[in-house]
């Protein structure tokens, strides 16, 4: 038989979805799972959506332009105009959710073989999107004792190769919830400028900012019109993650035109969830008002609840609706497993992601694990009274002391 | 300013798309276009489509499952099964369109560097998709004068090297209208067999097969089980182009498990038009007989128009909704600008794709386009008007005789 290529062997599963064969099986047997694992936010899609989908005029369910629909990319640069984002139209193309985004800009910018920077833990699908591209992912470690804080300089400059191409972040950061300063941001600026590299942005989460103050989007740094190149979606923002509809965003217009031939060996992105889209662009500024409020609420709990569990390293959780803790455990992958096999709490369990498939170094994030705040305060009390329990009779427990009470 | 990727540059741009600059102009001249030009159905998505995602019950729009909807896959699998075609639902993954099944069915078989033949003319976004995949496309070509039919086992075997993974089948043929006879296909399975390649058949105008033979798909050839895989999409079959709902389907099981870790890094296909192209199943037989019946009608005129035509060569048309014929012109590239720029009959113009983009030897196909005949009969008559007047002042006109008068 005809062989596979060396790609589909190094393809990762993803590490979100592995478990779920024992969560399937877990809920057979009537166990009621809490899904911390997955970013599927519980949230209502606003009804301008719905109401645009529904529309009865629509008749033809026809290809749209390979960049979006226009009238959709204008509506999004006004959008963007309006956060302080000033873009031109011809700066931003509609894509097949953020995924396709960034397998675009890595197709457009790197050859195989070439090298891009990511700090680790990231997003686990960036290894992924690499593969496709032939590209080398070379992390960058942060520490959660220093809340996951961007390396200095010095260290992306050790990093740093002839066939270092690029540079990845993702702020706010999934999976660990930091949200990057501007000094961050504008140390990051120098190191690109420097060496000539691309700075990718994953911007996906720019609506879930807790800390008070403006974030600056890498489309706000000064001298990087050449060089930045960011992803937005409407996935998270406006609780639509099926709709699959994402930006890809550059002042550089040779990358721009070179991705727009990538998009239309696709022909065009989902038309109906673009209209949909569109529309839910119009929702009132009370909407992402009224969603960051619940997520806060639901990070405070988190985070007070693990800070009170013996051995859990919670660091501050700034942004985005993730965070990685540190357990007082062997090993996050098997830690779940049991979570999902072994486990119940009055006929409960919690599902979560172990953070080893978020780092590309081996054996880092073995006792960590992220945790997607994505349910509402009643559940997520419930899920970590779950993990209370778990963490006082798994048997790969590495902290000896008896945990406290559940605070509620 | 850091370079753009070396397949950023070898990218084409699609050369259905190219002329819609020279489109856009005519029509602000207040020329009417009949666009012929793109396999955009005017036939309306079926009302299952619509009432599915109109469901006021949808909430949240939620991510699906990496291979698609279960309830969709399972569906289909019955569908295809009705129509003769036996498959396990692990056979089948849900895929953002057809072009996404294509994606990964190549990046899971092929390494960089790999060869894979095709018949041209062919679908020109394959050009596209195998550079993504960084694969080289091989073409064979077949000729006007033979209909298009498939070359004969010999020239297969020619352009054979060490290197060769795959061979692409368009059936029924997209650009040219062609259906591939049993006999055909397994003489290809032969070759197939014979030198362990995989066969890729994209048979999205299954349903446009106006031979009133049953055309096979791959998945019905015999010995096939680990190098068929087929590619199937809901754009054309339910005019539902812009839904990008496609299918990857192939019974050899390594190479499913191998696509499920792509289709994981973009997480899922769109979930909405998933929800649509569910419902669009129990679409009653009599919609595709309608929809064959009005297809027929056009080509039927669209066959007889050609043919009156001094110089034109027009071949049988026997699927899908696009017939490639030869015209007395010296350059498709030049005559469908000129239509554009230079052209008008009573206020109105047409559009065609010039063939040369669906061509991958260089100068071949010059003195042909392709036609889309996806407008009804009434525009197709007035279109063909248009074109007659056309080649009969056509400054590139390479036929001397005068056209005769319109024949309707």
């Amino acid at each position: 038989m005809p062989e596979l290529s060396a790609r589909a062997h190094e393809m990762p599963a993803s590490p979100i979805r592995k478990l779920m064969p024992y969560a399937d099986a877990a809920k057979k047997r009537g166990v009621r799972i809490y899904h911390l694992n997955i970013g599927q936010p519980d949230v209502e899609t606003p009804i301008e959506f719905w109401n645009a989908v529904r529309d009865p005029a629509l008749k033809v369910l026809e290809y749209s332009h390979s960049a979006g629909i226009e009238s959709l990319r204008r509506k999004a640069v006004e959008n963007y105009r309006q956060l302080g984002i000033e873009l031109e139209l011809g700066d931003l193309m509609v894509t097949t959710a953020g995924s396709e985004a960034l397998i675009f800009a890595m197709l457009c910018c790197m050859n195989p073989g070439d090298e891009v920077i990511v700090p680790e833990p990231f997003y686990a699908n960036y290894n992924g999107f690499a593969i496709q591209a032939g590209v080398k992912v070379v992390p960058l470690t942060t520490r959660i004792e220093d809340g996951f804080a961007l390396p200095p300089a010095e260290e992306f400059r050790k990093v740093i190769t002839p066939r270092t191409r690029a540079i990845v972040i993702c702020n706010p950061n999934n999976p660990t919830g930091t949200v990057y300063s501007r000094a961050q941001l504008e140390a990051l600026r120098d190191i690109v400028l420097e060496h000539d590299l691309y700075l990718f942005a994953d911007e996906v989460y720019r609506e879930f900012n807790y800390t008070g103050e403006h974030v600056p989007s890498v489309m706000q740094l000064d001298g990087l019109e050449r060089h930045a190149v960011m992803v937005d979606s409407v996935s998270k923002k406006f609780s639509a993650c099926g709709a699959r509809v994402g930006f890809l965003i550059s002042r550089n217009q040779e990358l721009m035109a070179a991705a727009l031939k990538f998009a239309q060996a696709r022909l065009s992105a989902p038309t109906l969830e673009q209209i949909g889209a569109e529309s839910a662009l119009d929702a009132p500024r009370a909407y992402f008002d009224g969603v960051r409020e619940e997520y806060m609420a639901r990070r405070d709990l988190l985070v007070k609840e693990l800070r009170s569990m013996d051995g859990v390293l919670c660091p501050d959780v700034d942004g985005a609706f993730y965070a990685t803790v540190r357990l007082p455990i062997d090993d996050g992958d098997r830690f779940s497993q049991w979570l999902l096999e072994s486990f119940e709490h009055d006929g409960e369990t919690v599902m979560l992601a172990p953070a080893a498939g978020f780092y590309a170094t081996p054996g880092a994030g073995r006792d960590e694990v992220r945790i997607a705040y994505v349910l509402g305060c009643e559940k997520l009390a419930k899920a970590m009274a779950c993990l209370r329990a778990a963490l006082s009779t798994y048997p790969g427990r590495t902290c000896e002391q008896r945990v406290p009470a559940a605070a509620n």
